[in-house]
């Protein structure tokens, strides 16, 4: 044995482990005493680093927001406001492994933050993120004619984001198939970000 | 002691306070264990009328669907598709006591659901009900002139669903208010019913 433990490493380990628990059985599966068997050390050691289950259920949260943020960065971004937000929309749709497991802990924690305050703040970090971005870009389709004027930017932010996470719930629990949350996304875009497809056309 | 025990009302009472704590602490609260304290009975009671915390649980999802379609049966209904499809989808948005607690646990079946396929399917047949409905106003409302031709009912009733839910829950954990989450339901509702105050007109 090493005499000089890698601690950081140790830990992120444990937590990588709370996280595959997460994605496969939901948070309710998260127990120190599995999470240890998981990560394949004792429960002393899980512990020794984490004082609570809520400690390492909010490290699991900022394992995912890490993962979504740098698969994000590297996304192709597009060229107009709408395939800008586009860009960002469909990475939080589970459209693929990664994102859908991403979600299964997305809807996991959303549940949790209802009761929760604590983790209602983490996750409302994250979402003024996403909901300030979106309006940047609802003000930029605005200025380029390709948003109407009238529409307050913030309220169709708002209604954006709840969008993409009720197909993302929606989709996860089999209402629909994920290539049916992403068309309901686009005609929702085609209305928000104007005229080609939009329903103002076939009126 | 009464020598008749009246089992029915035993087990709603155990229901009930499996309901209770879902509503207060979330899923993860209710234990065969606290569910014995909270309805006043022995372990060994609920053990009897429960062979399971998942049945439990099961019971407690009737009890919110009977409560909502008892609500929604009695709520004014309105003349207009898009006054029909409004006074469905606002039973579901958390604007009151009774409905936030309904949805918290609406939420926390969602996230449970999605790693678990036997409540996936009974939050499904719910789903595809209301799904259906909204569908039928819709295409009423295409039929009167008010939703245009071209938009496929499905996906626009999918993509009411999302927003009702994706707005209940960013409610919950407090991304927005209950005032913003009705404001943003009829920004959409009036861009898909049309002429009056739609996005279309602001073009």
């Amino acid at each position: 044995m090493p005499k000089e433990v890698d601690h950081q490493q140790r830990r992120a380990g444990i937590a990588e482990a709370a996280l595959r628990l997460t994605v496969d059985e939901g948070l309710e599966a998260v127990t120190m005493r599995r999470v240890a068997a998981e990560a394949g050390v004792s429960l002393g050691q899980v512990q020794h680093y984490f004082a609570s289950k809520d400690e390492l259920l909010m490290v699991t949260l900022e394992l995912i927001s890490e993962q979504f943020t740098r698969r994000t960065g590297a996304a192709p971004a597009g060229e107009s406001p709408r395939e800008r937000a586009r860009a960002l929309l469909v990475q939080m749709l589970p459209l693929d492994e990664e994102r859908s497991g991403e979600a299964r802990v997305g809807v996991a924690f959303l549940a949790r933050a209802a009761v929760a305050p604590r983790f209602a703040e983490v996750l409302r970090g994250g979402a003024a993120w996403a909901t300030d971005f979106l309006v940047s870009r609802i003000e930029e389709g605005q200025r380029a004619g390709q948003v109407a004027a009238a529409r307050e930017p913030r309220r169709e932010a708002r209604l954006l984001m709840a969008v993409v996470d009720g197909l993302t719930m929606h989709t996860l629990v089999g209402h629909h198939s994920p290539a049916e949350a992403e068309a309901a996304l686009d005609a929702h875009l085609a209305d928000l970000f104007g005229n080609t497809g939009s329903g103002c056309d076939r009126l």
